[in-house]
């Protein structure tokens, strides 16, 4: 009985840890067939992406096929979600070739050592936080300051990419840079590349936008159609390569891909470089958190449409593993895309076994077609690169955000403008810390409202919205907001200015049906004010104090210190002091009550 | 008419900038007589605090007397308390010492010029946080933070002048540092010193535990023995001087102050040297928001005594109009302090008046006295700090911060051992980040309760706690806590593991009673939940929303897309979806009501 129960407790844990054990004892051979079609479609997305992304983090092309093959075995083993698609993603390789920039100069070793070092550390990280269950870090990523960061991030990317569509040297670590750049090169095109690149911008966008409504008219369904529209960047690249292996334009200056090394990919496990690992550390943790966000977000989206349960420290967990996977096979930092796993899920994943299947597809590329690719112009690549990216442009979030709250305004802009003038790292760092600064601010100042009672009640208002009668010696404070350092001293301020320029209070109340919690910060607070107000010759008093703060005020001495008393409810309180006034009022005749409850 | 309230609007704002038009409007020779004679007590406390807070921060005596004139003027002209007194305190010392160290070696011109130039910016920031409200930024630090750097403060000061009291030398940048230095050092004691050292520190000790009762015994009161105690430091002073000049022990090797330059400070306003400026930022912002709590806290306990007002901004102007006025004089950072603020008070300052008498009292002495000040022994300047900061050591605030909240205990455990091992700066960083991370974090994990309805009631409350009614189909959510971007994803993960786990839910109500704002992130998360929902067919309700949330939610397009609708109440809600069932709970035998509101 007992074995059998350790067991079962073992075998939930494993299940846990390694949810393939849950799916995968359920696979049958229908799922098998479906899978291997959802894998055929998601690898001939997938390699124009590895490719391109590979290059726009100032890699080998080869480096993206490998940091798309492990990662997605490991995430089948780990995963929690059954649709997620992991590799390499725009953001996250932009960030990697900003930091492995600082590192050394792109095409040297030491880069693309720094490049599998980041994935190596951010793996580590991702899962010392599924571990420690300190997926709550990436709480302070707020949503303006994410959505800030990749719109700028988008603009720096498309910005990068016109320099390969036309042929002209361009470069910089930021938005601005990089536009400064472009425009002393502009006059340098090189018109058989931007031809190219062009004709790949604009196909690519049709295909975006005039080629689904064309499919759905010839009777094709939404779901093919969105697929299909998917794979259009395979067609985009067959046909530049036929193009300048057709015309010789290798010859006449289009730059091309070239020879790309063939064969699996050589696993090893990176040097421990402690140096180079704190070096690293910050921008690691940034790449880990970022692509966590957005990951657990489409994990999120995707499982709801089957009641799937997705379990955020087992995710942090197996990214952590897909990017250590990463690291060991010589790729780069690796996460959740959203269009990869939106066509995953669309063309019918039904476990993650259509990811290793599309692993194993990645893997027969790499070994026998690289030599297909030899005069694939860059141009391509980077059309295609400059389709995906736009569409995490979004300026209308702003206007948003304006009409919701300004606050939240300034955190998204502030993060926008940094992102594009001083670059990726500076612009997260600075959103984050802004984000943190103006939360920190809006809980500085709490609503506190004086209180009155309404006639013919027992229920205390704001005395600035309702008629409601006030003893002058009864000061009643409604605070809305839990008691925590943030604002500890703007309410003993509070109340200093109130007691200072009433000379008749001769008691104060402070009544906490909204305080969810303390900390000690407050209860100090609330310390020094009994004392205060004991010095002035003021009784202190609390009423609706919930019940997990009275816990907390219990575990201090605030309570046999307190002058007054703690007091179930408002109308208690009032009436323990001046038991005349609160039942006169009580049974006064009721003004008409407004319908609003303020 | 017009004109006299537009005379009337510019007095009252006058009078909010200069409080002194307000009290000074008053004065009379009464109060003179009075100041004037609390005046001369302060000084006599203040002149051995100046030179040695002045010897503390590394620099030479008489800056400490420069930095006693200029700050208690203008803070006469400016502050908003009555009894406050500003000068060098012991922790800004520190913290001076620590910042000017980064710039250049002790005794050199350019260290003199770093502690200016500290209070200099220190000025400018927080006339700047006053004009522009940013006293907020102050809430950063966390009482568990400030207790804990100000513990570790004390006893790295306390340890550092063990070496002029001993005679020995010993230094270092942080507690940890200093011990290890003495350890090396301790076997070269010089007997002379010593002697004087401990002898002072003695007698220091004694007059602080038993002078005070003995004076009572004598019949002094209580008020004048604790102003005795405090002007003890001038005793010691005298007499040790005299030993030294006595017995001639300045020429057996005994450290004196020896030649202070007389005559009043030249003024002269510090180079802006951006460069200096720029390095010295983060210093002098850490030395302005640990000077301004101090001197709040002190401010707002005083004026409680007399219901006295104290204006938060306006103390940020008067302390950073002190700190200007302090580096124009030849000085360094200063703000208000407790025991100084304490006699002040006691001694009966009617204004801040006594403050500017009290300047003029430390310019005379500067202008006549400083030749006495000759022979006055290093060790005994030590001997008085070392029983000044003691006092502000307080280890029992860890305990009482352990049984209150393991959070406060580890943020200020931290705070302690990082300034212990690591400096005062690395210190206060790491205390001020953990506490930021640590709220988040408890903020992180909102408090969710599933609820159901009470039998015979109207009322809805936590299933784990009651015996309570629910319905297979309605998932009742409470959630005690605002929404805002630390809790946002926890809330639609916590949504998508019921969700997941119970495949009969249709609809989900999150009841918001304890909601007092929303942010973007939380809005965007209510607005994912809201689809996720929807694609896996469930509805989605909100219920008894307060009114400024419901504002928010109007400004956005969540409203109309919400599947479900707003309710004012739990049980229009239930009723809505299932009228049957919440009527009959509502008619049902009325269960036992326990006595907790939960």
């Amino acid at each position: 009985m007992q074995h059998s129960a350790f067991i079962g407790r073992t075998s939930k844990v494993l299940r846990s840890y390694f949810p393939i054990l849950e799916w995968g004892a359920k696979y049958t051979g229908k799922t098998f067939g479906n899978d291997m079609i959802v894998a055929l479609i998601v690898t001939m997305m997938l390699i124009p992406q590895s490719l391109a992304y590979a290059i726009l983090a100032g890699l080998p092309p080869e480096v993206g096929l490998y940091a798309s093959m492990a990662p997605l075995l490991l995430y089948a083993i780990f995963g929690s979600s059954r649709a997620l698609a992991v590799g390499p993603v725009a953001v996250a390789s932009l960030m990697t070739a900003a930091a492995a920039g600082q590192i050394a100069s792109q095409g040297t070793p030491e880069y693309l050592g720094g490049a599998i070092a980041l994935a190596m550390v951010s793996g580590l990280l991702l899962l010392a936080m599924g571990f420690l269950k300190l997926g709550f870090l990436a709480n302070f990523l707020s949503h303006p300051v994410i959505a800030g960061f990749i719109t700028a991030s988008g603009l720096q990317i498309a910005a990068g990419q016109l320099s390969p569509v036309l042929g002209i040297h361009a470069e910089g670590e930021s938005f601005l840079d990089i536009v400064i750049s472009l425009s002393r090169t502009i006059g340098h095109i090189h018109t058989a590349t931007a031809a190219i690149g062009i004709g790949s911008l604009v196909f690519l966008f049709w295909v975006r936008s005039g080629l689904k409504p064309l499919l759905i008219r010839f009777g094709m369904s939404a779901k093919i159609s969105d697929i299909l529209v998917k794979i259009g960047p395979v067609i985009a690249i067959i046909t530049t390569i036929l193009i300048v292996a057709g015309l010789g334009l290798a010859d006449k200056g289009v730059r091309i891909v070239g020879k790309v090394p063939g064969g699996l990919p050589k696993i090893a496990i990176p040097p421990l470089d402690m140096a180079l690992w704190i070096k690293i550390i910050i921008p690691a943790l940034l790449i880990s958190i970022v692509g966590y966000v957005e990951s657990i977000s489409v994990a999120l989206t995707l499982a709801a449409k089957k009641r799937q349960r997705v379990d955020p420290d087992q995710e942090l967990i197996a990214l952590g593993a897909a990017n250590i996977g990463s690291a060991i096979s010589g790729g780069f930092p690796v996460t959740g895309g959203f269009a990869r796993s939106v066509v995953n899920f669309d063309a019918g994943a039904e476990t993650p076994a259509a990811g290793a299947f599309t692993a194993a597809g990645i893997a027969l590329t790499t070994m026998f077609l690289t030599p297909l690719l030899f005069f694939l112009p860059n141009a391509t690549l980077a059309a295609t690169i400059i389709v995906a990216v736009l569409s995490l442009v979004n300026f209308s979030a702003l206007k948003h955000a304006w009409s919701f709250s300004k606050a939240d305004f300034a955190a998204m802009a502030v993060t926008i403008l940094i992102t594009l003038i001083e670059g990726i790292e500076p612009g997260l760092i600075a959103g984050v810390a802004l984000s943190i600064v103006l939360h920190l601010y809006s809980t500085s100042r709490p609503h506190i409202a004086i209180v009155g009672q309404i006639p013919g009640t027992t229920h205390f208002r704001n005395v600035k919205r309702y008629t409601v009668v006030t003893d002058p010696e009864i000061l009643s404070l409604r605070i809305d907001e839990s008691l925590f350092f943030p604002n500890a001293r703007f309410i003993e301020e509070y109340i200093n200015m109130e007691v200072s320029s009433n000379p008749d209070i001769r008691n104060v109340i402070l009544e906490c049906p909204a305080v969810n919690a303390i900390d000690l910060s407050a209860l100090e607070s609330l310390e020094a004010i009994n004392l205060r107000l004991k010095d002035g010759g003021i009784t202190f008093h609390l009423s609706e104090v919930k019940g997990p703060v009275m816990d907390s005020l219990k575990r201090s001495h605030f309570l046999e210190k307190l002058t007054g008393k703690v007091h179930l409810t408002q109308f208690n309180a009032v009436s323990s002091i001046n038991p005349g006034l609160a039942q006169q009022t009580l049974n006064s005749q009721q003004a008409p009550i407004p319908g609003s409850t303020e």
